[in-house]
């Protein structure tokens, strides 16, 4: 079997593009529909997607102004409570769920993941972030958020109390047996009694060992701390390319950056969001992009540029038309910031040019034109070193997602890209990654061999 | 209309009784099972339940002691991830999942709650606990459990920021206006920005009001400082009664608070606990109380007591079978650990006796009977002061929730006791509760009429 394509499909309420729900046939309300979240997770599905993802934030993201009241982005559900209600709908789609190590408490994660795991039959997913901005710090009784370093210390140290709360129980310490009146074996339960330098978590976790052993952990960071946490824990990431040779690069870093943690290139699936417009015919899919950047209202461009900074800044003081000024630096989400002013600069773009450029997939690839088209730059990208698969950004909820499940799908099948069903019935098993051990099991094993 | 019975169904994995899950009809394994939990709310709807209740702590509760391995509560689902997976295949019952005020952030409880009350349509409740216990504590940084005081007083300040951010959003703020492109409207997003004793949060909440202005607000703690804070703000109360005149007196007591905090007396329901054995005649009823008495193994009983002290009271260092000694006073559940010496020394119980007596209902009030007996006891409660419905407490799941459904539901709508359909859509509708005006807009009200 030649190796495959990941998909992961990235469903937000109304769509990708920041005027997508203005489309005539977007479901502009959708940001709080169960049955709407539903129908997208069934075409997902019915597209034989590897998961479901869902990016969150913990504060209302209003681009940095509430006063304009342009954006649909300013509020969506909690996302696991989300996904475990749509897991009641579906077989096979996995969910990535967004949680930040910055704001939960560990035990509080570790458990909401490992209870969604064993709701979904092990489709779960965690994808690890540590929540920029002070917007955010302000709902959680801080001031001003942490240092980007410090957030990222305490995400690596936060991420080991979450695997040892996991593995807090063995696959099979629960034995149940009615006649002995024996409920758990207590030599499996393993009380993690962490003391770090930001923790401490006695444990055990209240509940048992996942299905998936651990949920996919899934990471997006593309700073340096982000680049190092993903190649010591992460099992996929997500990640903004806006060229081959930038993507090559990125997976090149990344995958060399495995071996220093012991981990094989395979145990790591980098997955570039791609936005896709799609049509029987070039000028079908040029049309569908014309239209959603029509409807684009300056302050909603403002705002989003301000959202994919983290909040923290503000354009509408400078000229619209004007030459691109200079910025500040903040604590916020580095990378995205600074892809911002690089394609401003690569491009000698105004701000005005810059949001609508950036309107269409908020800071990710984008492709425009007929299946052929969109598979031959998806297929360079995966046979040629720069994704594992792809994290697809439809512009335009439902429609964008019916297309790409539609037109692309069986084109990507028909050239044996893709698979025709699922592999397993978990995430993992989809994902081709393997179930980890338990890490007190195979502290005893060591012990005992040695 | 008259007044009708409300119905709780609190359904734990195993069932009510400590040694339920020995018993040879039960799911022995089922508190990691969501198609089990899914036929138990099946069941409690077929039954025209007000709500699904699951309490939770944040530890695994061995009893206070790991190495006995003989309770089946050390795990469970988190309780909102579960309901909302529950709700996806139900329509009309409510879902009251417990949640602490003193692990949990305001914004993070705050946004998964109304997001459950907006996937479940208003079928959201609270049940505000402060979770007692060191052992708790010691799963999220601290050494010891904060006072019992002190818990209540930011549990108190707690409820007021929560309250903040499920009004951020006035339920006609979004407008989704596709021509203007106004999505929603800024006048109508209120942001907190509280700064109290013990929280500082700015909001707005990243999740639009819910269906029922706010889930249902739950309480069950029975100290000075529980009963204070169910009178300000619960609109539930579960509480532990094992007489009438103890039922009455507590009724009497927290209705008479209400008026301070004006509120109508109405606005608050009280539910006792309450475990039933039931059968078609008295000498069947009998044999299945007899049957899981039976069932309990000594280290069990101890786990029980250990567990319902809040994990600091061991009583193995005791005779099992001498005078009930006398206990050191902890900062846990102060007022279950108290109930338990009561009985102890009404009945002159030895530790033995008291475990075989509390493993029936957990420190709960039993019925054991046919259907009539078992609603003469309840109509006089409800009919005389004690009781405004019964949250029910099925020894052994599914058995005794099927055996309520079928024996007892029917004789109380016999006698036009509860209702024979949902009479409403949400939770509160069924609840007889009204739906809580927006602070925000009932201040600017009062300014625009002062």
């Amino acid at each position: 079997m030649s190796k495959k394509i990941r998909l992961g499909a990235f469903l937000p309420g109304g769509g990708q593009h920041v005027a997508a729900w203005r489309h005539p046939d977007s479901k502009a309300d959708g940001a709080v529909s169960i049955e709407y979240y539903t129908e997208l997770a069934k075409t997902a599905e019915r597209g034989l997607f590897d998961a479901y993802f869902l990016a969150d934030g913990l504060a209302a993201n209003f681009g940095g102004n509430v006063s304009v009241g342009v954006s649909d982005k300013g509020a969506g559900f909690e996302p696991v409570t989300l996904f475990s209600a749509i897991s009641a709908a579906t077989k096979n789609i996995g969910f990535i769920a967004t949680a930040s190590t910055t704001y939960e408490a560990p035990y509080q994660l570790a458990r909401k993941f490992a209870s969604l795991d064993h709701i979904s039959h092990g489709r779960a997913g965690w994808n690890l972030v540590t929540s920029a901005g002070d917007a955010t710090a302000k709902n959680f009784g801080l001031e001003h958020q942490l240092d980007h370093a410090d957030r990222y210390e305490k995400a690596n140290e936060f991420v080991d109390v979450v695997k040892k709360l996991w593995d807090s129980w063995e696959d099979d310490a629960i034995i149940a047996d009615k006649a002995s009146g024996q409920y758990f074996d207590p030599s499996k339960v393993h009380e993690p009694h962490h003391k770090g330098k930001h923790y401490s978590v006695a444990g055990a976790l209240n509940v048992p060992r996942a299905p998936q052993g651990y949920p996919v952990i899934v990471q997006a960071g593309q700073s340096e701390p982000g680049k190092e946490i993903a190649a010591r824990t992460a099992e996929v990431v997500f990640t903004a390319q806006q060229s081959f040779e930038d993507a090559k690069a990125f997976y090149s870093d990344l995958k060399g950056r495995l071996a220093k943690y012991g981990r094989n290139p395979d145990e790591l699936k980098i997955m570039p969001g791609v936005s896709v417009f799609v049509a029987e015919t070039e000028e079908e899919a040029k049309a569908k992009y014309q239209q959603l950047s029509d409807l684009i209202l300056p302050e909603a461009g403002l705002a989003l540029l301000a959202g994919l900074s983290g909040g923290e800044v503000d354009l509408s003081q400078y000229d619209l038309d004007g030459p691109f000024p200079e910025l500040p630096k903040t604590q916020g989400i580095v990378s995205r910031q600074q892809m911002m002013v690089d394609i401003a600069k690569k491009h000698n773009f105004t701000i005005r040019q810059l949001y609508q450029w950036v309107a269409g997939a908020r800071g990710h690839w984008t492709i425009i034109g007929t299946p052929t088209q969109v598979v031959d730059q998806l297929q360079y990208w995966f046979e040629n070193g720069a994704a594992d698969g792809f994290n697809v950004l439809p512009p335009v909820l439902p429609l964008s997602l019916n297309d790409f499940v539609d037109l692309v799908i069986p084109e990507l099948q028909r050239r044996g890209l893709f698979r025709t069903e699922y592999e397993g019935k978990t995430l993992r098993e989809n994902l081709g990654l393997a179930r980890p051990e338990n890490q007190y099991v195979k502290k005893e094993k060591q012990a005992k061999a040695a």
